[in-house]
């Protein structure tokens, strides 16, 4: 019989802390619905104390996601703790996840406390959080660089107190596999109470061991994986969840592990993912990338075509990828498309399909074939349970080399009303976004960053289409859009209205 | 005393067979001096049958990169063998690399082979490889799926026909690296005369164990590790170079092994390998993403502040990162810009300076200040040793959502003569590569991608530089171009012209 392993995703939490990939409140709820899809045992939906928005997207999360435990992680203080309680408690399953540091180094330069003051701390914490819910979780940050003997220390008065789960995080990456799983297998034999508790992982991949060091640990024992959609998290990212599935899934023989996720999900997560936070995975991510499918060289073709094992050890269906490009064209009716979008795992309200199926009638128009990659951008590129306070409506460029930028963009507002200004800039995309910001008064927005890409790689005719992906900032919160078209100053404009219309929502919820 | 293990890379023939990866002559020329630079032991620098390009390219490789060994893979075939040995045998060190597959799946269904058959075929082909060559390293394909018995069978032949090199392959990515360790061992105790061979191992990435199972293999007696600059390849790519490397680096104290490798020339070779093919590594990506030696979350940058070695393992200057972001403006003089370039790792001629100044100088016009990323930029972005048969003079673009999209672009030729045409296009992009089209002729040049990116993702103001990257192709070949400019249209253009200059110096070259 295998044994069940817990897939805790961070995502939210330890992906979300990574420079670039900071997700609006929207985003966070539709990631949370698509790794409940996935199947994943605890989602940990933020880090409640941080910032007013982080509390109320764990919030948000833990009162409308249904079917899993939700997680928000807090230092060992009283009032994170609380902050912790206050946004999961309507959970359905809340866990309080809370933290501190056992290495050397840390006690001692960050927190300048001594290793029994630690202890201490960590024992009457867990105990308070205890008091507040019945599924507590405690790691003990940089353990892979901890003395042994005082972690089995705290683990055992920590489970004393009431943790019903002990995370053993490799914070740094530093650890091997062979040395990360004699650590979990020294925990198992030195900790007296251990079997009343969980032993977790959670394997950071600054030296690309981050998959490598949690099956190992997994495999001495440890019963939960911390892990990330993409591999996203701090610094080089966290072990990729596609990654430690695929490997239990394909390699069963070995490993004799299971996980309750449903592989044929791995798809939509990764690009709902990749869509929240704007980073796309490299070609060559393992499992997630455009091309851990792709067959190039003759020889490999040759192999593929005599029999796929000889080449492929997983399908691409296993993970949900769309592997039959069944095209679409202008006669496509309602009912056709909307069997592709089911088909490419979207679901999506009556009401939104009406105007994603317009968008595509419109597209259509434009292109001779629309493929599935056009249908995905279609569905990520439009506005979602977004309103759209400002639309575009029309533009118009005159730009080159030896003259001034200039553009002119008419808006729809949210009203009804339409307003057009003209601005000047480094560009005809500068001059675009300038002319926006003098229209809705956005002097104070600031582009964090912007990246273009065509939608299907196996399409780049004249009508392909063009993925823009923007992140925009003000007051030290941010915010992605994305917007596709033929037209890459209108994918542009788009993508830049999109974000704006998030921070709008976002910021008028708040007052 | 540290075991010194050899480097083997292969991104210019495994990471060049992945999908949107391939490269053309003067950019395999400049990785293969990135990697000698960089002090890897041996460069495969193609498949030489493959193609009369691919021919040419290991040929001109194996002329004039000094001080590493220069390697051609070969089927096991008489013709394969004869073109690898004629395109290395000017190296000062040419290996033959054959292989054949030892798997049952591979040698039933590709080479439709008896186990004998393919024993014959190995031990013959290598004593013909021999005859030519002295050093030949010979592949037993799918090695991690072979039957042990008869793999030793097959080294222990191979070892006897000539053989100084073996290797075991992980060709599909499915090994785990306790599993795969056992084989390694295997391979040591059951084959007589494994002493006088070199082990290697070559593992693919498929479950994101490549660089676990390549270092599980080396503490188990490889002597000799195959790997690729940002983990490209087939499908999920092979294991990443870097990652190896700083493996061995950062925890000698666990490994005890060393290379030749210098990490501080991690960064170029990295940054050199992204510009030719095209494929940039995804932020999480460990040691040369563009977050992994990023500290976001606010504990995180408390802690480096207080002790650098709470959250950072490897410091940045050790992969040779360029961490001093002192910044040139209009007012830097020449020598400045010298010595930024020398530091930045950018070794260029005389003439070549004297024109990067000269682009330098009109960007510090542009822009307040010129970052460290903006001279990267300049670099990659101008055309290097190529000629420019075509070079951009100026341009008009009028366009919106409402007016067809128009372009007028002018262009000195070779010859110094100015042609200008007009085109219409879907958006102005495309009207100006038709419009670059129709001045050249280009009608039979496909584009097969195209991105854009912001070249500093710390400068977003209206003077940020866009870096466009585009794919070419023609007859089945293509090219890569970036281009760098403060408009995208520009730097769109300048993508494209500097993968037509690519490809005509390529095609001029063979007729």
């Amino acid at each position: 019989m295998a044994r069940q392993i817990k897939i805790f995703d961070t995502t939210l939490r330890d992906g979300e802390q990574a420079p670039g990939c900071s997700m609006n409140l929207q985003d966070k709820l539709e990631v949370a619905e698509s790794l409940a899809r996935l199947g994943v045992d605890i989602i940990e939906a933020g880090f409640a104390i941080a910032s007013p928005g982080d509390f109320q997207s764990v919030q948000a999360i833990a009162r409308s996601i249904k079917g899993v435990t939700v997680a928000s992680l807090s230092r060992a203080l009283e009032k994170d703790i609380d902050a912790a309680w206050n946004a999961i408690r309507d959970a359905e399953s809340p866990r309080i996840h809370t933290f501190l540091a056992t290495s050397p180094l840390h006690m001692e330069y960050k927190l300048k406390k001594t290793p029994d003051q630690v202890y201490e701390q960590a024992v009457k914490m867990v105990a308070y959080a205890r008091n507040l819910c019945g599924d507590v979780e405690f790691s003990l940050e940089d353990a892979s660089r901890s003395d042994p003997a005082f972690m089995y220390r705290v683990i055992e008065g920590v489970i004393n107190a009431g943790a019903s789960t002990v995370n053993i995080p490799d914070t740094v990456g530093y650890a091997v596999p062979e040395e990360f799983s004699a650590l979990i297998r020294g925990i198992k034999n030195n900790v007296p109470n251990i079997d009343k508790a969980v032993i977790s992982v959670h394997c950071h991949n600054d030296l690309g061991l981050g998959v490598a060091n949690s099956l190992a640990a997994a495999m001495a024992g440890a019963d939960q994986i911390e892990c990330t959609v993409n591999g996203l998290g701090e610094r080089a990212g966290n072990a990729a969840l596609e990654e430690i599935v695929m490997n239990l899934y394909t390699r069963k023989d070995y490993y004799n592990m299971t996980t309750r996720v449903d592989s044929t999900q791995i798809w939509q997560a990764s690009k709902k993912v990749s869509k929240a936070t704007g980073v796309r995975s490299q070609p060559n991510k393992a499992v997630v990338g455009e091309n851990a499918f792709a067959h190039e060289s003759g020889i490999h073709q040759h192999g593929v075509l005599a029999n796929r094992a000889t080449y492929e050890i997983m399908t691409p269906e296993s993970i949900g990828l769309p592997h039959n490009k069944m095209v679409l064209g202008k006669h496509s009716g309602r009912h056709a498309f909307e069997e592709r979008l089911v088909y490419l795992g979207h679901r999506v309200s009556e009401e939104r399909l009406a105007s994603l199926f317009e968008e595509f009638k419109v597209l259509a128009d434009k292109k001779k074939t629309v493929s599935d990659r056009d249908i995905d951008a279609l569905v990520t590129g439009s506005s979602g349970g977004i309103p759209e306070t400002y639309k575009l409506d029309r533009f118009v460029i005159n730009s080159g080399s030896s003259i001034t930028a200039t553009s002119v963009v008419r808006l729809v507002m949210k009203d009804g009303t339409r307003v057009e200004k003209v601005s000047i800039g480094d560009g005809p995309v500068d001059a675009s976004l300038n002319a926006v910001d003098k229209i809705i008064g956005g002097s104070e927005i600031k582009l964090e960053d912007f990246s273009l890409q065509i939608v299907d790689a196996t399409d780049t005719g004249a009508d392909a289409q063009g993925e823009s992906h923007i992140r925009i900032s003000r007051d030290g919160r941010s915010w992605n859009g994305s917007g596709v078209s033929t037209d890459i100053v209108e994918s542009t404009l788009k993508a830049y209205l999109s974000a704006i219309n998030a921070m709008t929502f976002e910021l008028g919820q708040e007052l």
